[in-house]
């Protein structure tokens, strides 16, 4: 007999939520309850998420957490800011996991340097496959869903920073979602398909710090951190370019194999395959290779995930099974949908 | 206890194939044996299929007799022409699905003027939804399972055959991928991204007679068939146009709710919806909307579906269900993977 | 020694007004003048018009009389309802081209049926190569640009109005830029990339009675029209499959042949060819292909043009040229822009 | 009165080929004589450039030096390793501009190296925004075209290389035409579309020494060059990440100011502003902007370029100009063609 875990999603209409619903609809543990909105509430979900047929006919109601409250595990997928305090209110009895980044940082500095305003704390940060952080998420009542820069990112680099000096230089290329559903003129498809861009470079991009933090944290010593993110005529995924220059006599290849051989997600390729998003699209998949710029002893990484599976919502399905003592793996797949 | 059903790939290095094997990996009843190729045996499925991860180490085998016999189901994603001799040394222990061409059309005189060559006979067809198609499709030992184009057209006008005249036009926008992983000139990147084009037009496309086929098949008389495929800058989809002249006083959306009412994977969408083929794209769905042009007298029926998922290889799944008496939808789901 | 023609557009910020400014800054007779926009007005062109180089630093101005009045041709390209008001104010002293499509519909009636309130006039029709247009266009003072789709389903259906029955189907797939910079969910890039849709289906379209018009004009007889648009996955671009049945004994390309032969801008392709929409891409021309289905004794005619280009802002150089004396095709080319 | 240059292009039916006579048909001075291919000899040009409808009729004929005698310029857009003979036995009188590898390098090491074989010697670099360059320009009767790559990164980086530390980064996200219209699986729509790539990673690909040697020569010291090229889905355009260590008290926009202050090519764009790739399609313009990361003391460059114009046949045109005594500008733009 199985149990049954009650779920709600707070931010059901737009892009991170409408992918959790995707993949907790193949979950078997779950049942899916109050699905919530800021302007699309009174809505049926069809017309947000057209893709999500068996549940199309429900109805969004308001992110109030009279709505939320009384499910085993809520999941939120708002603008930043707004989590705190639905948690709080909702108490410990559920599990909240947080697609935003109020709690992922751990500085309060950083937090007020990049946000602004108060930090509201930090939670577990739901990135498993980084050192020490698997235990801090089984059995957590909170999660902080990482930034989808910094988990492809993160898990491009971690295993080499003893390898490495000190400075890292990061070049993602985005598909456009990850901007979300907000009605810029610069996200429209005429400006989009054809065109690629640059935006938030020299280090003004939010997800900035919160690299810097989890690569430092797996060093041991400040890492510091050039990130420019690109972005490309596509819906999904991102495609990291990393590289840092490596102290003498690293064995690259090997730090690899060893830091994924039992991860379930992360998936270090043959040597002489290079990772493509389209190869991720939809699933829970980290695809990587490692290579050494001989003539330059510089270490280069490219890394792809999807931006909204793994990125967000697949790692925040992950975290809930660790949360619920569920095995990690389930509702989760290394299998994309291609071509 | 549940069964397990042992399956084999025949072109297991197209897309067709691929994808076959993408629902297999999800479906609970499946042991996937033997994969075979042509020109691509001896490679690591790896190469071909860089996002079925779990089965990235397989090697491609060549596509014998030898290498397919053993298998409970054996699916064939071949060019045409190879399924008739390999079905039969196969025998009938095999359930064989054949998503190429051969044995779709009831006439051999339309085989021989489309396809050219001698007639391999005719299997019940794979499209369950079409009226008396299912009863025929429990327990065979041979299924042909329909085109791309067909499936989705033919579902989009079946239910209004008694309500229109003779004649139908369809125009179709496809995705690339239709075109399988033949290398040419037309279906680079470069020339394919922001270009549409229409191929096959005047009724040379040869998805025309089976979809003349199934109308007629349906309506009890001869209609007359329209068709013209447009490729458009996308790997997946297809989303078809359809409209005829109605008879006076037809009831159009009735009598699409009755036939799809019970029916797991064709969704006619409440009015005022529209379907997008990337709300269906890796799903087994057809979303489908109806309209009348009151000036013209005209319907017009707007149907998209995955051209290699309900296309090609959902379908396929699905015919192996109803063959192997497993629940219909087993594996299979109208979840699509968007944005 | 050449004549400078001053220019003014009004709606400068837009895709219709970049578009005009780029064929613009390539014409070898014009001098360009104010820049107006709405909400727009006090932007630098750089902010909306990136690829505007030469004009990078012009400011935009608010659209009124007074910053319009002074040049010898005025481009509005504007929301409908706009044009006549201005043109009243701005006299006969200048040139005014509409973009939009105030003064497009001879019936009063249809223009309050499609498009709401009283109808403003006619003005001579911007598409001078459909019959007895070009003479009415030479000199003009006011000249009805023509929307994309009438454009280019016009030309495509104009040549065989005498050897087809009364009712003809055209489904035109469109890139998005047809929808313009307006901020609506289903237009941006995470939508639009990988998907095809249907919209204005059942003769929703307000291009529906234009078409008609223009067919029906050209017979002399009432000509019906279905129409379907569908959106594409790409920016520019429509690719118009237009059939009708055809009566007996028509020879359909020697009609289309002798159309089309002095026509520099519409182009018959050889036999064997079809059209593409990124061999029009920002070119002035229109490519077609016809062809019969003799199953069905069918016409089926494809054509592709730049929707900003010859459907727009070309046709309104054009005629431009036309109504100022000077050679029709002065900065205009058919020479496209691929891959 | 004008001169008439009469042109030939080995090479027409490519994609560079292609964009050279896209170029040329706009260029008031020249007539464009041989076209010649390779297996596409005796193809009508249509069949290979349908977007070039004023030389549709053209008849490609074989590469041989009788072929393309007799003109004043021959372009060679051929594979490298044949120019060198082609441009022998043309002799002096013709003026040789080569879009291929073969004479840009200066050391004979790197090309063998990274092209093997002999090397054919150093022709004057068709750069002339590099420091030095376009004096070499100016009446050459051999030109040696850039990469792509090389263009945008070396035009990127130059106006920096006394500011910054020795080694720079550089990732650069192509469109797909770079690669030309070979059959690769990989090239292929279905795989290009929706997923981005990273290819010739670690320092493997051909344009590294070409980069290497142009930062080289305008610092005069040896500069390290990491670069990764990331394939988008896009037809055209290169967007290129570039970033370097600074060096105390470095006043950056000053010097690219001062470099590029009278480049009718090389824009600057004024702060605050970005490059997009859609801005520059078709144009000849480079588009840049610079900052620096304070965090880091990193100076980050990001440029936009069309790898087909500025980046190939762009810069045939203007070193021809340059070659021919022509003012630099003529036939060329920076005006592009957007959405």
């Amino acid at each position: 007999m199985r149990m049954t875990v009650r779920i709600a999603v707070a931010g059901a209409s737009g892009y991170a939520g409408g992918e959790l619903l995707r993949l907790l609809l193949g979950h078997p543990d779950i049942e899916i309850g109050a699905l919530t909105a800021n302007s699309s509430a009174g809505d049926r979900l069809l017309k947000h998420q057209p893709h999500l047929l068996p549940l199309a006919d429900r109805q969004l109601q308001d992110t109030t957490v009279e709505n939320l409250k009384g499910h085993d595990v809520v999941f939120l997928a708002l603008p930043h800011g707004h989590s705190a305090a639905l948690a709080e209110q909702l108490g410990d009895d559920t599990v909240v996991i947080d697609c935003g980044a109020d709690h992922r940082l751990t500085s309060a500095d950083d937090w007020k340097r990049w946000y602004g305003g108060e930090h509201a704390g930090t939670w577990p940060y739901g990135l498993p496959e980084l050192p020490s952080q698997r235990d801090r998420l089984v059995g957590a009542r909170r999660v902080a869903v990482p930034g989808c820069y910094p988990t492809v990112s993160s898990l491009a680099l971690a295993p080499a920073v003893d390898l490495i000096e000190d400075e890292v230089v990061i070049v993602a290329v985005s598909g456009t979602s990850g901007a979300g559903k907000s009605l810029k003129a610069n996200l429209l498809g005429s400006e989009v398909m054809g065109s690629a861009s640059a935006y938030g470079v020299g280090g003004a991009h939010r997800h900035t710090p919160e690299i810097t933090q989890n690569l430092s944290a797996a060093a041991g010593r400040p890492i510091k951190v050039s990130f420019t993110p690109v972005l490309a005529p596509m819906s999904r995924g991102i495609l990291a370019t990393c590289s840092a220059q490596l102290k003498n006599g690293a064995n690259v290849r090997e730090a690899y194999e060893k830091a994924y051989a039992d991860e379930p997600f992360v998936h270090l390729l043959p040597e002489g395959f290079w990772p493509t998003t389209n190869a991720v699209l939809g699933s829970n998949a980290v695809q990587l290779q490692v290579t050494v710029d001989e003539d330059l002893g510089r270490l280069v990484v490219v890394a792809a995930v999807d931006n909204l599976a793994k990125g967000t919502a697949g790692a925040a399905v992950q975290c809930m099974n660790l949360a619920l003592g569920l095995p990690e793996t389930t509702g989760l797949s290394t299998v994309g949908v291609a071509p």
